[in-house]
């Protein structure tokens, strides 16, 4: 296992594949009257956030709630970088404090990465995004749910996406979640498709392990799941944007098109969406639609990657077991 | 037992009588040296404040705590609900994640009332004031204040107010409390009655089960609690109020008014308060004055409405008893 | 052992040797596993911050939270404060809702004091920082460091510093750490001298317990411990202060000067440090600088004084054996 995780493309198949097993593990224990494991009991987790991300940080917080760490929460507004602190500061500060491992979010590409290779800091880093680069535990989520949904949950453990026919729609040029699920669903050995307006593609996106396309409606037939991308107007220029109408009706999802779909299909969002273009309300509501699970299966996946980079020795099903039998 | 806590009118007199029978029990707990109930280790609490309110968000974070009740903040501001976020998406997704209980402070009346009754969630729903509408575990502090010290700690336990009169004096117009003490105090079979400026009563206050009166001298000797409202000029358009001088001498509480009242009879204040306007010191400090008294209650009563609206099927009191033989 | 902690002054000599030998003990719990005490479990511990400061108040949190305290963090911003609620309004409502301990960070030099001794709350208050007054966790943690280093760990316990010359270089103005230091330095038998640009010298130095000199490259060689304090341009009036490059060719430490202090000496600062201003790369990465020590050390005095301050009868070594033994 890693000792970091700052992007899905460094995971080999085998780490995925222990994450999402791990996950499962830990999506048992959201059933019991008692949802709380003591696993990381005494290790002080820092969620990091430079950048506003309520979901995200919910979610991680949950996680790390649940697995009895104690929580230091930090926004960076307000916070002594006003007085020229830099990241190496705040970093050598944390892990001066025993810090057990730190969640960074940053509107910066690579921030997490230096974080985890500067030397400033010997605990774990996990990125919870960065810019337009990365979102590993996003990706991750997202190939949980895919494998419960595609291959099964207990059909599932220690199984891949091998052959499983991914379709990314939607605004790929702004989405830090779009290259990594790409990264990770190759690695997971998915086929992934890209449909996007030209204008939302990214330069370079041919050296990516996928291929783009133009045309929803061809690639719908073809698709085990579709995953739909959130519209980020707030980091567009105008000018290169279709009106909303022109947007939904070209690379938008209603049910004629989700009706195109085999019928195992699943439609997914990262959330939060905007409903109308990007998926009609009654997509959103459909049986096919994951994206209520996928936030539920969000705190599953964070507790296991901080289980794996922090628990060490003892395996989750140990643990599992122990506090059940208490 | 209501599943969730919307508004104080929704309480029947047994349920109302239940959280206050409940609030003394848990007032017990800050007695002991170790002031914390196991009853909700292992459940996570959402305090969700859309608007500020730190003496309410701390009093419920700190009742979370001492309940062992896993607890995120979270503060609107730099939330997502910047991204277009609709309070859909934020139940949805607090929902997903597992979150068991779900304490709401928003600046439109109704938000609570539609999350609790839209199905975008199924945990407990506690408004923590809404608008100009209601704030029920103010209400039920107030109540659990007037109970202990008109009726008695051990005397009071399955009593309501019967008979007692009390006497709401202010700013009507603006303020939550009233409204949700005057249905609270009705239920409880109390005889209400308003004193306000006229410009500061709201229309259709004839319908709230309580009288109206513009003549304070003459309704202090027959009160039993008098309960002074802030003035909340923040939300006032100034030319419809009297100045600060007007307002005192008409509707502010001072040592000779106090005089007028009963000797048994209390005073009351929702904190903060503007002294000198509403009360002068001499009264603030004066053993008649529960302001200190309704802060330390709020925290008890709090207790009690999480520890019913979660704790399900165990009492209180064998939780408690069970915690006192460790 | 006082019942607040406002300023270092107020301490003796045996209430700070105490808190250093008890801060000794607390540092090995971060060498356990579970790097927690139970000390504290059922105490809610309010970080009351008027004025932002991260470090300081993660570093109180982490101590609060190794000490298994419930934390309720209330930064002043969005606070009802901003109703008119005043200082004393907080202290009695925090004290009304049963907090424990209150720690306090203001810009306002003296609102620990009052706080303490207004008689609005019981609770003890520990001054985080006030305006340019006084820093006394801060100071214990700069003794603690040095007495670590040059008197030894084990052989440090039940010693001050007596004979020790430390030596303050740069911005004595503005500092609240500057006086807490002298203080409490002071108070443990070590020789002080403080060397400034003379704009930077407060008004009342020649009543304070130290030497001023102009002389750095002079006193260097007569220097066990030399503080470099941290620029702080925020608060200064622009026509009084030298250009970077003659600060730094005057009061800055570069590795030329530090090789005129003896073998021994070491070099601290508070941090965060304006690299090249104050101190040089070189030296700040040197094994005589302890500026991440002193963060380290930081958290454990802080355990110590939260300890010392709310832990009462039993003595934290049993505790911490109890522990081990579990």
């Amino acid at each position: 296992m890693m000792r970091h995780l700052i992007s899905a493309a460094d995971l080999t198949r085998d780490d995925a594949v222990q994450i999402l097993d791990t996950a499962e593990e830990m999506a048992r224990v959201a059933d019991r009257p008692i949802k709380k494991l003591p696993t990381l009991r005494g290790r002080t987790i820092c969620n990091l956030f430079f950048e506003d991300s309520t979901r995200t940080r919910i979610s991680f917080e949950a996680a790390e709630k649940r697995l009895s760490a104690d929580v230091i929460n930090f926004a960076a507004k307000g916070s002594s970088v006003s007085k020229g602190e830099s990241l190496k500061d705040t970093a050598q500060t944390l892990e001066a404090m025993g810090v057990d491992a730190v969640v960074i979010r940053h509107s910066a590409s690579g921030a997490p990465y230096r974080l985890a290779t500067s030397g400033w800091i010997d605990a774990p880093v996990i990125n919870a995004g960065d810019g337009t680069h990365q979102h590993p535990t996003q990706a991750l989520l997202d190939a949980f749910t895919m494998r419960r949904r595609l291959v099964g949950r207990d059909a599932g453990l220690g199984q891949d996406l091998a052959g499983k026919r991914i379709t990314l729609v939607g605004d790929v040029l702004h989405s830090r979640v779009a290259r990594s699920n790409v990264d990770l669903l190759h690695t997971l050995g998915a086929e992934v498709t890209l449909v996007a307006p030209p204008t939302l593609v990214p330069v370079g996106v041919e050296t990516w392990p996928c291929d783009v396309s133009y045309d929803l409606d061809g690639v719908l037939p073809k698709s085990d799941a579709v995953m739909m991308l959130r519209v980020q107007r707030e980091r567009m220029n105008a000018a290169f944007f279709p009106t909303e109408r022109e947007y939904s009706r070209r690379y938008g999802l209603d049910g004629e098109r989700m009706a195109k779909m085999p019928e195992h299909a699943i439609v997914m969002h990262p959330g939060p969406m905007v409903r109308g273009m990007e998926i009609t309300a009654e997509v959103a509501d459909s049986d096919r639609c994951t994206v209520v699970e996928q936030v539920t299966n969000g705190v599953s996946v964070r507790m296991a990657v901080l289980y794996l980079l922090l628990g060490g020795n003892e395996s989750a099903v140990s643990h599992t077991r122990t506090e059940e039998n208490k």
